[in-house]
């Protein structure tokens, strides 16, 4: 089955009651922080952009500094203003981050007239979001006008930031102390099957940590001891909504 | 015949006076400043880097910023250091580029862990060139400390630059105020087959404007009109050489 089909059919026939997910982490903050469980309150949602920049490709020894259009001199001032940029929502735990960055002609002795960048920004807060979109295009506008190039900017995706059900995050504490594991709040940066799930049902996600933060690589890495801290709890939480609900 | 075998023989048999070459500037300066004529004085030499940054590959939802490896980062912040370095080297006409950055693993959702560029220093005073070595190495440190990335360079090429002969200089001067050409005496970023003659016998060259500094493209252009004053001021030069020679 579709999961749009199961998705639509469970809502017609409110089949579901409350979804929990157990998942890694893929990220590094539990293991530094060297805590068992990460409790997630919201899961945030990527704005993606593909961003060229266009200048001129000259002779890299004969265009003096001041006469060149440099398109990945541009690239390489938005990339730092986007990382700089960050501090400022770091309380919302905001991320942004150049993943794709193509330079051409891509040859040594050639001034790049032209680079291609895919941007990723993820945050749960729209409001943080929004700033940091509004920012990028400032900068892009500041960047044309000093450096005297172009750009090219193309929006890819722009999802919602999904929060999880309170109630199910008060009974993951409540079930996360009485099994004395060490857990924090923390928001998801990665999407998950919870954020389908949210619109159907009190959703969660309790997560437990990935060595040095890796995922979708062979090196992916949870102790047994960690997975089964996260497995008591998942199933400490369950028992405890059977027994709420009346179906235990 | 070979180049270096011709060179061999005229060194030999002493068969060559002097040399001149005419050719396109392949640069925006004399189109810039409407000049006739660039009179060569240093040929530039490059200095090559090939630049790897080693960060950690991650995933872009996941990895607060803090925890972050950015190789990406990591190269646009040497990217920046390099082109606003050259501020204090303007005088010497020193440029860099970075012609070539290959991101890996490129994917718009993974923290870059990996980027390799190719840097191209060039420059006629050895001096300065040196100055600007020195200072990518101290960079290159610094940002491996402050950003907890490696790097690992290696030199691809480092070249001398060359003079001109100050004796054809002046004639060429001279000969450009005789016929009323506006002039500058420029170096040449590009290499040129006057380097390989200086140590035969003494060297000039003569650059004529090339329309919006293009080269080694199809959109090279160089008016006939001012192609044939670059071709004026090396039959004059040429002339005024037999005389003085008695060859004439």
């Amino acid at each position: 089955m579709r999961i749009e089909n199961f998705l639509e059919s469970s809502k017609e026939e409110k089949k579901i009651d409350y979804f929990i997910e157990l998942h890694i982490e893929q990220g590094p903050v539990l293991e530094n922080e060297q805590l068992d469980i990460g409790i997630v309150t919201d899961i945030a949602a990527p704005t993606r952009f593909q961003i060229e920049f266009l200048g001129q490709a000259s002779h890299s020894g004969t265009t003096p500094m001041i006469y060149r259009k440099d398109a990945f001199t541009a690239a390489s001032e938005f990339s730092l203003f986007l990382e700089s940029m960050m501090a400022e929502e770091i309380e919302y735990n905001t991320v942004t981050t150049i993943g794709e960055c193509i330079v051409k002609p891509g040859a040594m002795n050639v001034v790049p007239g032209n680079v291609e960048m895919k941007v990723d920004v993820r945050g749960v807060s729209v409001a943080s979001i929004n700033r940091v979109v509004s920012k990028i295009y400032s900068k892009l506008e500041e960047i044309e006008e000093t450096r005297n190039v172009r750009s090219n900017t193309k929006v890819i995706s722009q999802e919602n930031p999904v929060s999880m059900s309170e109630s199910l995050i008060e009974i993951l504490e409540a079930k996360s102390v009485e099994n004395e594991f060490t857990y924090k709040k923390m928001n998801s940066g990665a999407g998950h099957d919870a954020m389908n799930m949210a619109s159907i049902c009190p959703t969660a996600m309790i997560f437990v940590p990935s060595k040095d933060g890796i995922s979708h690589n062979p090196k992916e890495y949870t102790s047994t001891d960690q997975i089964m801290k996260g497995v008591s709890l998942l199933k400490d939480a369950v028992i405890e909504l059977a027994c709420v609900s009346g179906e235990w």
